[in-house]
């Protein structure tokens, strides 16, 4: 049994060869299934690990490149937590040389615009406050490959995310504890310590992303994940952690947290990670990829690529609002022609934590579009359609997050 | 540094022994510290890990012996969650082939004592609920090595215990299904499905737990851990997951699961796991070891064996009360001379999970005894002294858990 996205743009693309339906094998019934050609990542031959990333589950990823590894949809578990081995990676630059990690506590943060600003080691971080908070981490990139203009970058399913559980010191602790801001900045510009390559405009790589200055109410530098300490692959010794802003703005390997009147002259900020319109350019005029939206995806059954018995069989799959808690999530068998309200489940680990959902079915022999639709408690639901853009950033579409199944 | 455990009922023991004062290098400060002669576990040459749990973290782990691997008091991390690979491992028996993995779904339970008795597989409980429910998992002998009589037994210290994920199905669930309980048993009996040796009487090895049936109301059957499918190490294919109560009744490999009006005839049941006093005879008269009672130790600074310098330092670690909520935990860093009352910090996963906590304070050099004690919603306060007990168990003396450190 094949279990592929559902993706009507595409389809409606294709629609004008036969070869490539007919290889995707569109029956008469009206069920869809993805129309992709395409050899599928999830099917392609096995990348391994990289190095720094080697201690992961590989049956549980897609090895996109070195720096771009996904979760399997089927993966995830119904845990809440992501488990770190299971969990994606995406790095902007090979990360730092593993020595930095040799003493984590001897690590240094510039911290700039407050009052008293001053350079801190990760040890003495330690000892002015602790938080520990549970969010999505997803990529600003994942569901790109649901856009039917195919844009360039990874070609993320669903995967380019996971929920977390990260310790680390508030940021208002650290500002309070430095004075307080200096003046009325605009942004929390953050700064990675990766290694420039020389030769090159440092503005051209150099991995540095400006939020407006509100994120630090829930903000922390973080140098736990999941109760262990931060690895390499997830920005250890010491990673911002911006709460319902996509990974990008999670700047790793920090070394410098600024409060700034201007964003970040990085290529990073200025005119990559913007949501630039299909007919425009991309730069600082467009709006910066920040914030998330609700969006939530079917993960069981049928993922795994198993074969789904016709029967009873529990549906589900995660949600969250991004910046605000999950209100309710619908859950449809048919595509979305029809809808019916799905339990959440397990703990609630708080606003910007995913949530479970569940709801029992009776499937048929035959084939069935899942799809999934999560209302945030601000009232915002999760979109139909997609916003086209450029770079194919935030897709948030339940159409284009649909999990086909074959039953029998 | 040394950071060993505080236990006043030894030293008064071995007061009279001015030798192993002198070895324990207690100092003139009458800040305490463990007289124990005897190695540490901790400090003890490291055995390996068994092959089934060969995928922990030995770096977290105390390996006892084959079935009984304790997590480092240090290696609890700060994120609520214990991951699976630092978690404590106490098996009664070895576990079975790991064979019985190759079709997790074909896992066979017998249910009993319900109006429509019958045999499940783990594929078709899947069909018929699920629920996600964190909770403390503790080992009934966990703080052992504090008893001054030394019972026989695993000298566990704090670590045969951690927060852990679980999802399956819940019992109520199940129950329903099969048409409700049949009659009105006192007790639900789980059997483990470990293969006992031959020409032994099977009810001296038999891992099989009676529990007061009104456990069942928030048991489950669990199939995933941690968002990962159940490892042979925890129990897998399917293990009885009974909230609140100590590990020996959470039976792994669960092949039956019935609803009776005896407790079991196992030996397991009879006579072991009794909170038998020191001058009685373990039997079932003796009280058996179900729930747990409210509990908390301390995790940093200084678990860890490192230098622990004067000034700002963050004191925190776990605290739960077994069948109720942790309502708040008070610290002291003069072995309970003076408190003070700890924040909770991170997701609350519910009254069955341990909670975080965390005291800022000024360390000044020289010795401190730090100390935890826990109340509960229903204001039951952890307890100062522990009830002593033949075979050593539940101790939940917050005296006994103390953390000594050495501040420099």
């Amino acid at each position: 049994m094949e279990t592929t996205p559902l993706n009507p743009s595409r389809r409606r693309l294709l629609a004008g060869s036969a070869g490539a339906l007919a290889a995707a094998g569109l029956g008469a019934t009206g069920i869809a299934r993805a129309a992709d050609p395409a050899p599928k990542p999830a099917a392609s031959a096995a990348k391994p690990l990289p190095p720094y990333a080697a201690w992961k589950d590989a049956d549980s990823l897609i090895v996109h490149s070195a720096n771009t590894i996904e979760t399997r949809r089927s993966a995830f578990g119904d845990g809440v937590v992501t488990p770190s081995r299971q969990l994606y990676v995406r790095n902007n630059l090979p990360p730092p040389d593993a020595a930095i990690l040799d003493d984590r506590d001897a690590w240094k943060v510039e911290i700039l615009g407050v009052k008293h600003p001053r350079t801190l080691t990760v040890g003495e971080l330690k000892t002015l406050g602790m938080e520990t908070l549970a969010t999505v981490l997803q990529c600003s990139g994942n569901g790109r490959r649901f856009f039917p203009h195919k844009p360039s970058g990874t070609q993320w399913e669903v995967g380019a995310a996971g929920c977390v559980i990260w310790t680390g010191v508030p940021v208002r602790a650290l500002v309070d504890y430095l004075g307080g801001l200096d003046g009325t900045p605009t942004y929390m510009t953050g700064t990675g310590g990766e290694v420039l390559p020389e030769g090159l405009d440092p503005k051209s790589l150099l991995v540095e992303r400006s939020v407006p200055r509100e994120a630090m109410q829930d903000a922390m530098l973080a140098w736990e994940m999941n109760s262990e300490p931060l690895t390499l692959a997830h920005g250890a010794p010491l990673r911002l952690i911006v709460p319902g802003y996509t990974g990008v703005n999670n700047v790793k390997y920090l070394k410098r947290l600024a409060f700034t009147v201007e964003q970040s002259p990085a290529k990073i900020q200025q005119t990559s990670y913007r949501l630039t319109p299909m007919d425009a350019k991309s730069g600082p005029d467009q709006p910066s990829v920040w914030t998330m939206e609700p969006k939530s995806w079917i993960t069981a059954p049928g993922a795994d690529g198993k074969a789904v018995k016709a029967g009873r069989a529990i549906v589900r799959g995660v949600a969250f609002g991004g910046m605000h808690a999950v209100k309710h999530v619908d859950v449809s068998i048919d595509g979305g022609k029809t809808w019916k309200r799905a339990a959440l489940i397990g703990p609630d680990l708080g606003k910007y934590a995913w949530r479970q959902f569940a709801l029992p079915v009776e499937l048929s022999a035959g084939q069935h579009m899942l799809v999934s639709r999560v209302e945030d408690t601000e009232g915002n639901v999760q979109v139909e359609k997609r916003f086209d853009n450029l770079r194919g950033y935030v897709n948030n579409s339940w159409r284009d997050h649909g999990l086909a199944i074959n039953v029998s």
